[in-house]
């Protein structure tokens, strides 16, 4: 059965805290993911928050990728969500590398399945 | 086992494919739905696709609200990731309501559920 598109649901824990309170690393690694998937970015929002804790958004053209950081627990919270070609896989490396992830929990949903 | 947020992945189908290739109406129910659920806006994206489509996201102090459209298969697939005391729920007969949606299926995902 076709489906319009896959839905990563990632969970990364035993990253590093001062790399997912930062905004720039974010950003950067939001970019690099859209590369590796092989999806076109349209735009990109990031936000810090105080007293800790990044929000990133990358809009593609593909769907989209985003990530919420909580950096005193270690943990992020993204989605990589892209249809047509691109593989959403292709980011998750992206992601452990930069915020040195130790343990990684990987769902996939399969989105716009029309079962008629 | 507590969670640090609730995500849903919301697929609505038999929607109206006019106002699904709206961004004004996908906009206008990004900041809607935000507001039902109680969350805070703090930055919100919207993409028109050529020759149809929207993709739009609202970055929320809470997490995210995103949304794609495909105008000419009625459906849209869309996302509510929500920490802390806003309420997912709140958000989907708001887009309901907007697209005209006949048929929804909703998932609910618990995030940041630490085992140890």
């Amino acid at each position: 059965m076709k489906a319009l598109g896959k839905h990563i649901i990632l969970e990364l824990w035993g990253c590093d805290g001062d790399t997912l309170d930062s905004q720039e690393v974010v950003e950067r690694a939001l970019r690099e993911a859209t590369e590796k998937c092989g999806a076109t970015l349209l735009q990109i929002i990031t936000h810090k928050f105080s007293p800790q804790g990044v929000s990133g958004v990358a809009v593609i053209a593909e769907s989209h990728i985003s990530i919420h950081t909580w950096p005193e627990l270690g943990y992020a919270a993204l989605d990589i969500f892209t249809c047509g070609d691109a593989d959403p896989y292709q980011g998750i490396p992206v992601f452990k590398k930069y915020f040195k992830a130790s343990k990684a929990n990987i769902v996939e949903i399969k989105r716009g399945v029309n079962f008629e």
